[in-house]
């Protein structure tokens, strides 16, 4: 029942510096303004979740609709054959070990300051430390929204709107 | 340079009892899935901060594109006189003191379990413990993903699109 707060965006979570992996991921927001806080809910048990205790970092790229195969592989597939069968392309980070996506919209840096359990999950809480955007941003905001990618729930997926809305 | 992962989904925030108070909220996520926990960032200094505080509740409510003039006031005025100047219309909750909001598209009924600080807001961290949904949804599944709210940054808002992916 935790779709009744869906769409909500979905992202890509690079991890590892070695061998990186990628999984996909609904449950991610900003915490904190200053610093720039972020959270990410990843269940134990997920490859990525030993590879960011370990590293102690991670990024959060961007997808653009473009890459949903992806999206879809990452979030349904697991072991080392997984980042094989995505179409991406490891870029390595400004500030952290683990590389960011070449094919994604943006790819923001993070490290880690603290890694509570609720429930069934780890929030890992980090600091974002360095950040690379592209054409879907004017700096880092967005301007085209209609390359963002928002997941309904199961396999149903969803961009925005190409019109804005103003109050 | 935190709207770098908008546009992110524009939600309601219903806290107090006896004199509701509604702020809009963007820093909204699901962290674990049994028990059904979500997460809500609000900086101190918010009035919905001391009353959420004080009640140890509060409702998420989800705004229809329709609620855009009410979304707005509620995220840029403060004071008594700011539920006045909207038209939303409080209902009793079925498990919490704190009212939802009849005019949304669906009410998420919280009560807090824990208030970590992390940088400059906290986090207040809630099992969902009861819940409404109305025509936008099956059940709790989103339908009409096209009358759900996101905000882009400033007062640039989106709607999603009308026709979804698959992979």
């Amino acid at each position: 029942m935790y779709h009744i707060l869906y769409p909500l965006r979905s992202f890509l979570i690079v991890s590892g510096a070695e061998t990186p992996d990628v999984m996909t991921a609904d449950w991610v927001t900003v915490i904190s303004r200053k610093p720039l806080l972020i959270g990410v809910s990843i269940a134990p048990g997920r490859k990525t979740h030993d590879l960011i205790k370990k590293e102690q970092a991670f990024v959060v790229s961007v997808p653009s609709t473009d890459m949903l195969p992806d999206v879809w592989t990452a979030g349904t597939k697991s072991g080392p054959a997984k980042t094989e069968q995505m179409n991406v392309t490891f870029t390595p980070s400004q500030q952290i070990a683990v590389p960011g996506i070449k094919e994604a919209l943006a790819n923001v840096e993070c490290r880690v300051v603290d890694s509570p359990t609720y429930g069934d999950h780890t929030l890992f809480v980090a600091e974002v430390v360095g950040h690379t955007a592209g054409d879907a941003y004017d700096g880092t905001t967005p301007i085209r929204p209609e390359r963002f990618l928002a997941h309904v729930g199961g396999n149903r997926f969803v961009s925005f709107a190409e019109s804005e809305m103003r109050p």
